[in-house]
């Protein structure tokens, strides 16, 4: 991305989210139901722009018919909720466990807006809040003359394709991925411990960004703020661990490194991770990237419109057969990403969602050899009319991933 | 803390897991019962020291009568579980979606376990994995002539009182929480941008956390690793949201700052929060602190063995009463933390457990002043039969924490 092409982003604006809710208001007469109650932390952030803390106190997002949209909230989260919420109006209740429960308030809320007054049915993600750091409570056709229907799996399929201003935003994400990503590959070095590398380029990727956005950045994630890169323990052997964990590893000549690096980016997420050598890689190592880089020319490849995601897989595990590499698989391809890491639909045998222009994917195919590490690069890719195209930018080829020894 | 007093500590012993497992295979014959099968990964870190990242493909622990404890997980996990689970066995399933359904696996290993093939009952956190990162999938006892009873409170329960070891670690954990908030404190000056004073203060203690264990630190978490001090957007008039985000606010005279800081120490974690001040607070300013303190004081006072939770948040709940602030309320009194950062038994009015030693509590009742600022320290109290103690050890007189403007 050169220079004079970049351009900051904004957040999603108000009208977006508005459109968001309209469109699934028209499900209510399909299901001949009578209005929306929204749980999942990342149904509420998709169709209002909140982002919280998920805690032991229930949120919970109320449509009606009528299109009023209510955001009911603990008391601790009432102002925070009317200055960032994009809803009509923020009711609360006092507190979680208290001496009355959050679903009291919840059931006279919506017999108030005129929701469980008689028999129907309520659509949303769930019935009731989940387990939660320790929530417990009943669910809403408990308190309520209603029936409730399930429609997270509509909602995710909604979420399947990205809009024009989400995908600025995950191209965003992606290229502040690819500064964090450059910083931690130019840290390590021998003898310098994993996490010690990861926060120094962080940091310094976050100091960029700040200097770029001049304070109009927000992550809108409860998770982190700003650009990162890590290794999560995926360090020489231990780097054949997929989902690794940090092990404080100090790094050492020979050994296999798998990478992450991502930015939340206004509550958007994309991935990019790379396989890097300290080192001259060994000829099993060259040979394993080698494939590893061929599985991932091919499946993004296959990354296009009308076709189904099952195909992308079917392309890998077809080349794993030929050249006998079993033993070394551990996961399917990919996973779509956005407001959430990992979400549907997936680059996997099992999943036969057609491929359509605007849909994102990591692709990621992975080897991993025991006693040797781990090979795995992942990209962003998004499907286009014309092809897949890149969204993370960042070498791809051995040269560019074999780190000096001194 | 003295240096002379500082012990490293290490991560629980395969025998404590153990005698966690063993404690709950007392409960299947009072519930006539011939297992277990544990999803939340807050569970399975407790009864197997697994840490993992949990994704849309479910893990599971099973328990059955005979004492003999599996690990179900996916087959990128398999090595990992291998490696760090204390578990008689790991058993894997490709993959989510895949073409066979995990589910379907899980039956199958149950009954080779002889769990499900006779009418009978299992016990667990849930008959089945919850919504995670777009899974979905059947419940146990849609697949199996079985009945499921859920134990995930009683589970949580034993989870209240901490042992020996674990305090060990919650304590460590609260002194490298000291650690990074004082160069938290120290950093922080006018001009600068909070994400920026955050990273380089976590930074600079996770420095001196892998100074100090020379490789033998691990989180054990699998959200971060060392120690990090944070201000999570509550910087001036945003302070006063409890559960703000990070804005990148930039620091100037007059702020209020509410912070945070923790450490996972090998899977536990403590929570420590200070109220400070840009330059010399203003009556108002001052005026909220002195109520803030004099309620935690009176707040920690009432930690004592043999009352119930309750107890502590009607008194705090008195003096708001007394001293006409109840427009300044945003929230209870604080939560038990451990595996988890909130957990159960809650300092609220509507928690009647009793208060046993061993028992931790955030105890951080707070006063909110919008235009004005957020007041709430935390800190975490051990309750002991000789009265409460404090883990986390840090100033928190008003001299203390006002910061200078140049």
């Amino acid at each position: 991305m050169t220079q004079a092409a970049y351009q900051k982003v904004s957040p999603i604006q108000a009208s977006e989210y508005r459109a968001r809710r309209e469109n699934i208001l028209g499900w209510l007469e399909e299901f001949d139901a009578h209005g929306f109650v929204w749980w999942g932390n990342a149904y509420i952030f998709y169709l209002t722009g909140f982002a919280f803390v998920p805690t032991e106190r229930p949120i919970a997002l109320i449509l009606t018919e009528s299109g009023e949209t209510v955001l009911f909230v603990p008391r601790l989260e009432l102002e925070h909720a009317q200055t960032y919420a994009h809803v009509d109006r923020v009711a609360h209740y006092p507190e979680f466990p208290s001496d009355t429960h959050p679903m009291e308030y919840l059931r006279d809320e919506l017999k108030s807006l005129g929701l469980g007054v008689r028999e129907g049915t309520l659509l949303g993600d769930a019935s009731g809040y989940g387990k939660v750091m320790g929530y417990r409570g009943p669910m809403l056709d408990d308190l309520l003359p209603l029936s409730f229907f399930n429609v997270a799996s509509d909602l995710d399929e909604e979420m399947f394709v990205k809009s024009d201003t989400e995908i600025a935003l995950i191209r965003e994400s992606a290229y502040w991925a690819g500064i964090a990503h450059d910083l931690l590959q130019k840290y390590t070095r021998v003898g310098a411990t994993e996490s010690d590398v990861e926060m120094r380029a962080s940091f310094d990727a976050n100091q960029l960004l700040l200097d770029t956005y001049q304070g109009d950045y927000r992550a809108l994630s409860w998770g982190r703020s700003g650009p990162f890169a890590t290794y999560r323990g995926q360090v020489g052997e231990h780097s054949a661990l997929p989902h690794s964990l940090n092990i404080n590893a100090v790094f050492k000549e020979g050994d296999t490194l798998v990478t992450g690096a991502s930015c939340p980016m206004f509550g958007y997420y994309s991935e990019l991770e790379r396989t890097m050598f300290i080192g001259e890689p060994s000829s099993e190592q060259t040979r394993l990237f080698n494939h590893m880089l061929a599985l991932q020319d091919l499946a993004i490849e296959r990354c296009v419109v009308g076709q189904p995601c099952s195909s992308v897989d079917k392309a890998v595990r077809d080349y794993f057969d030929e050249h006998d590499l079993w033993e070394h698989w551990r996961h399917h391809v990919g996973h779509n990403i956005g407001v959430r890491y990992h979400e549907g639909p997936f680059l996997d045998i099992g999943d036969e969602t057609i491929m359509e222009a605007g849909m994102l994917f990591t692709v990621e195919p992975g080897l991993y050899a025991p006693g040797v590490g781990g090979f795995r690069h992942s990209d962003t890719i998004l499907v286009t009319e014309q092809g897949p195209e890149f969204l993370t930018q960042y070498p791809r080829e051995l040269e560019a991933l074999i780190l000096p020894v001194a």
